[in-house]
C-alpha cells in the first residue's frame, strides 16, 4: 500500500466515524426532544418542540445514507456512540420544560459549533452535508422567545437555568473528551498526523476557545449569566 | 338567520371538530411512536419508528393549518379530545418492543379507516386532506415483517399479540363512543338531521362492520388471530 492511499484510507475512516457520531447524535437528539415535547405547557409548544425533533431525524437520514454511499454500514458507523451520546442524554436529563428548552437550545448550538469546525477537515460533499444539517433550522428562535419570557415573568429561574447551561456544557465537553480518547481515526484527523493535514495543539484550543464563546453568546441571548 | 345558514354553520363545527380530533390524534401519535422507539432493538428499528412519527407530525401541521384557513382557533379545536386521546393511550401503553408495533399498525389503521368513512359527508377540501393524511405512508410492510418475524422466532408471543391487538380494538371503540356522545355536532354530522345528511342507523352499523373486517384483515396480514 503506498503511502497516499494509507492516508485517504485513514481519511475515510475519519469520516465515516465522524459521520456515525452526527448520525447517532441526530437520532437521540431526535428522541430527547420528542420525550421533553411531553412537559410542554400547550399543544402550540408541544408542536414547536415536535417539529425540531422532525428536523433531527430528517438530518439523520441524509446523514446515514451518506454513511451508505461511502460504502459504509450505518449501524457499524455508529455503534462506538451509542455509550457516550447515551451518557449525555441520561446525565442531562431536564426536569421541566424550561430546562428542555434550554437544552434543545444550547445542546443544538455546541454540536453545530463543534461539527462546523471539523468540517473543514473533510471532503467537499461530506462538508457541504454537515453544514446542511448544522444549519439553524429557525425552530430555536421559539425557544429564546419562550425563556425570556419565563425569566421574566419569574426572574428567579434565570439562576437555575444558568447552571443548567453550565452543566451541559460540561458534560458535552466531558463526553467529547472521551469520544477523542477512544477514537484513534477521529482524533488523528483532528490533530493531524505525520502526512495528513489536521489542527495543530494550539489550533484546537483556539476551536475550544471558539466553541465557548459562542456557548456564552447564546447564553446571553436566552437572557442567562454562563 | 336562515335554515341554510344554520345548517352550513352546523356543518362548519363539525368539520372544525373532525379536524380537532385528527390532528390531536396526530400529534399524540407522533409523541407515542417517539416514546416506542425508545424499544428498538437496533437503530435501524428505531429510525423506522420514528419515521413513522414525523410522517404523523407532518399531518399534524397540515390538520392545523387547515383549522387554521378555516378561521378557527386549532388548539380549542383540538381542546375537548385532549383527554379521550390522551386515556386511550395510557390504557394502552406498550410493554415491549412487539405491542408497540402491533400498536402502531392496528391503531393507525382503525384511525384511517374511521376518518376515510367520515370524510365522505365533508366538504371537498377537507375531503381531499383527510385522504391524503390517512393515506398508507409505506412505512407499515416493515411492521408487518417485523411482526411475523418474530412469531417465526417464537410462535408462542402471536397468542399475546392477539390480545394485545383486541384489546386495543376494544379501546378504540370505548374512546370513539365517548367522544361521539359528547360531541353534538360531530355526531349530529354522523347520524345526520332533520335536514343535513348523515348515515342512517343502519349505515353506522355497517360502518362499524367495515372497520371490524379491515382490522381483522390487518391482524392477520400480522399473523395474528382476532
Amino acid at each position: 500500500m503506498t503511502e497516499g492511499t494509507q492516508e485517504s484510507a485513514e481519511m475515510r475512516a475519519a469520516v465515516i466515524e465522524l459521520l456515525g457520531v452526527l448520525a447517532y447524535g441526530e437520532i437521540t437528539a431526535f428522541e430527547r426532544l420528542a420525550e421533553d415535547a411531553k412537559m410542554a405547557p400547550t399543544v402550540d409548544d408541544k408542536a414547536a418542540l415536535a417539529a425540531m425533533a422532525v428536523a433531527e431525524f430528517q438530518h439523520y437520514t441524509m446523514l446515514r445514507d451518506r454513511i451508505s454511499a461511502l460504502g459504509a454500514d450505518p449501524a457499524a458507523a455508529m455503534d462506538p456512540f451509542i455509550v457516550p451520546l447515551d451518557e449525555f442524554h441520561v446525565h442531562t436529563a431536564p426536569a421541566d420544560w424550561l430546562e428542555g428548552l434550554v437544552k434543545a437550545y444550547v445542546g443544538d448550538g455546541i454540536a453545530a459549533d463543534f461539527y462546523r469546525e471539523v468540517a473543514a477537515h473533510l471532503d467537499a460533499v461530506s462538508r457541504d452535508l454537515i453544514v446542511e444539517v448544522q444549519r439553524d433550522t429557525g425552530h430555536s428562535a421559539f425557544v429564546v422567545d419562550a425563556v425570556r419570557a419565563a425569566i421574566e415573568h419569574d426572574p428567579k429561574v434565570a439562576g437555575r437555568l444558568a447552571l443548567w447551561g453550565r452543566r451541559l456544557m460540561g458534560e458535552a465537553l466531558s463526553q467529547a473528551q472521551r469520544v477523542a480518547a477512544e477514537r484513534d481515526a477521529l482524533s488523528t484527523m483532528l490533530v493531524g498526523s505525520g502526512t495528513s493535514p489536521g489542527f495543530d495543539l494550539a489550533e484546537i484550543g483556539q476551536m475550544f476557545n471558539r466553541i465557548t464563546e459562542a456557548h456564552q453568546k447564546r447564553m446571553a441571548l436566552l437572557g442567562l449569566a454562563s
